[in-house]
């Protein structure tokens, strides 16, 4: 009998140290990946504490007895714009901002004019008249928010016409002093919008079109170290290393889908004032241009990363020896490129001449490729091609890639011209053989003027 | 004299003249371009007078005196609820109304505790214990806005949250009857967002479920198109069509970035109620599961279609003639495959066996392109591998296509078993011989029993 009791009271113990371990893990796993979204971008904590910062100044403006009086229950507006108007992004808090302003004004005069109009109807006529003209303005005003560029740029001007014209309409057949409302509710919503611009301005502010240039510096980037990651890789081939990292095959597959993140930063972009070295009229539409096509590399990443995961590419007759170089040399060339841009463009500088030197490597390396594959057939004692076909695919992909990578040369360059990026002061330039060379390479070494320490083409 | 005053007028006229032309052109040209996004989906003419019907039935509901009586100011609460909570689909429309109601109810409770809370500390101390308290929360609640989970759900609650929670812990202070204010205030939500989503539900009603089972099926369909399009394309390389509906080379392209289409359709999905033959739990998110293969299978498209463009594909060389006929038959029953699986999909029942017939036949036609190949090194007189490259990597790619094709057929038939798909009843069952068929072909019919016609194998 005691002997039970113990076990029983053993296993209750037991059972709940098992429910409080379990709660402890899962309180442990919730803090584990709060604390990663604050650390993958400290801003989301910074903006957390000037939303609250923005609420309580504007909380406090309308607790104290002198603004009550003043504004009365409008007030509150203050608060209301506040918590729907302040933005991640400086620009989202801008365009929100504004819009809201204007669809204010804007929707407050039709409003007069709809209240005044109804009432020339009689009492009879008035309700009938409302309801029609709420109707015809609700439904015209939700059409047009289905027109892309309505949608891109003034969704949330019409919402808030929608929303006042039918408060103002309605509302005006009872207050009879609907000027002093409109006049009290603008000057509520323009502190709110006001504080908002203020301290997304004032206090480390995000700029929505920096995160757009560095976004689309760092999707380059990203297809620079997948593009390096084949290319040691493919150098390896013939001794592969166990346990090597494969993290380069996954790099590329946030570009894939990176399309709307740009478009939301561009939109944004567009309403922010002058910053650091973006101008007001800073070509924004340019760098969706470059997001395409690096997207459109990517793709064709995509496809490399899946040659290499599914199909084990070897070198073992003769002319896989005699392509592999090549085929390593393109994708390290490009790769070298892409780095150099994704640089230049992340210091607002023109790329540097070393980029065309890289894009005139791997084109020589293709024109190789292609010289090896034309004398294929009258060599004998070859592979068949079901054997080799895995590594003429990867071969032509890199052949389609080097094409993409001078697209994206291009496009950067057409950028940085309109955008005025700074050309890099050449201090010195030279070629340097490096002592222990396997690969037929030359390591170019520029000596460049710059404020921040950038990659020099390796 | 005369002359010149007729000259001036003439030129002033034509000035006048053409004035009026352009305003004609641009005027024609925004009313075809607004009637264009009318007819894409006309759903969007349906929605927007659904929103001006809501609208309008709130706003007399506040108009009339009994009503405004009754609310009071409180009863424009109910046209901002219709306004910021009617969305395009039932699903939106309901998570919005949903999150509204509830963060409301929350936040209210939460502030009136923070305002007695605030009380206790005497004149002096509550409007700082006021303002640490809406910082706080503001604060936090703005940092949860970063959380995926949080984010995809209950974005637009947490802002109602800290909106309401803002308004009633300061406005608390000075109306003495709260409990009177968040009575009226949540009847008024009630009111707007129970109009919202009633006309929502019974007025033509937009289902983002069913939007999404279209989307990923007419996605597949778009794949199916390309593939039967290349098949075309490459069965008359020998003699080429000029002036050949090019248009098969762009269908895919809207499936490589339709992933936010998708997520947002499968978000508002999981709010919507049992509709049609969509039940409670149906396994929304299986369809994010096929479209991000369908994805998979739109880049390797995207690279096909590129070699395509790029490379005039020949077929001279007596190899190329050799693969030709495999490329078409991967390429075609591919096409023909994912055709069945995109119609039975529509139809809501399992893919037929003809799927697994398809896949068969192209996988047969893998394998001898796979024998050709093997056997290539063995004969003399061919033409050198540079040339016949782009016929390589086509074929190459083609092979993978199968292999996504058949992924995409187990994943949908996952789906079909999950979400309960219909067994389609074979009445009859027969391969039919063409009389004339160039290719060696059969034409699998199938008479099945089904409420809608669709579409045979063919």
């Amino acid at each position: 009998m005691e002997i039970t009791s113990i076990n029983q009271e053993t296993t209750q113990s037991n059972f709940l140290k098992a429910m409080f371990e379990n709660l402890k893990v899962k309180i442990k796993d919730v803090a584990v990946k709060t604390k990663k979204i604050g650390e993958d971008d400290p801003r989301r904590i910074l903006h957390s504490i000037k939303v609250g910062f923005a609420l309580t100044l504007v909380s406090l403006f309308y607790y104290f007895r002198p603004l009550y009086d003043g504004f009365g229950q409008a007030g509150m507006w203050a608060i209301l714009t506040v918590v729907v108007v302040f933005e991640f992004s400086v620009g989202g808090t801008i365009s929100k901002s504004l819009n809201r302003g204007g669809a204010t004004l804007l929707a407050g005069a039709l409003g007069v004019g709809a209240e005044y109009l109804a009432n020339l109807c009689g009492e009879r006529g008035e309700p009938i008249v409302l309801a029609i003209l709420v109707f015809i303005l609700a439904a015209v005003s939700t059409f047009t928010r289905f027109i892309p560029k309505v949608k891109r740029r003034y969704d949330y001007g019409v919402l808030i016409f929608i929303l006042t014209f039918s408060l103002v309409a309605v509302s005006g057949a009872r207050i009879s002093e609907i000027m002093e409302l409109a006049h009290q509710r603008l000057s509520t919503i323009l502190i709110g919008g006001a504080t908002c611009i203020l301290v997304s301005l004032c206090i480390y502010p995000v700029w929505a079109g920096l995160d757009l240039h560095n976004l689309i510096a760092s999707n380059i980037l990203k297809l620079s170290s997948s593009l390096q990651g084949f290319g040691s890789e493919f150098a390896d081939v013939v001794s592969p290393k166990d346990g090597r990292d494969k993290s380069y095959l996954q790099v590329h597959k946030c570009v894939l889908n990176s399309k709307s993140t740009e478009e939301t930063l561009a939109n944004f972009a567009w309403w922010e004032p002058s910053h650091g070295r973006f101008k007001l009229n800073h070509p924004w539409k340019l760098y969706l241009n470059v997001g395409g096509i690096v997207r459109q590399c990517a793709y064709q990443i995509e496809i490399l990363s899946g040659c290499i995961t599914n199909s084990k590419i070897q070198v073992v007759s003769e002319f896989e020896q005699k392509i592999q170089p090549s085929c390593v040399k393109m994708s390290m060339e490009c790769g070298k490129a892409l780095k150099e841009v994704s640089t230049s463009m992340k210091n607002m500088s023109i790329p540097s001449s070393s980029v065309a030197l890289h894009l005139i490597n791997s084109k020589a390396a293709a024109d190789e490729l292609k010289n090896i594959m034309e004398n294929y057939s009258s060599s004998p004692n070859e592979a068949d091609l079901q054997r080799i076909m895995p590594m003429l695919v990867v071969a032509s992909i890199l052949i389609d890639i080097i094409k993409f990578v001078e697209k994206i040369v291009v496009s950067v360059n057409e950028l940085a011209e309109k955008a005025g990026f700074k050309q890099v002061k050449l201090l010195h330039r030279g070629i340097v053989k490096p002592v222990n060379n396997d690969v037929d390479d030359q390591l170019v070494i520029e000596i460049v003027e710059t404020k921040k320490p950038i990659g020099v083409g390796s």
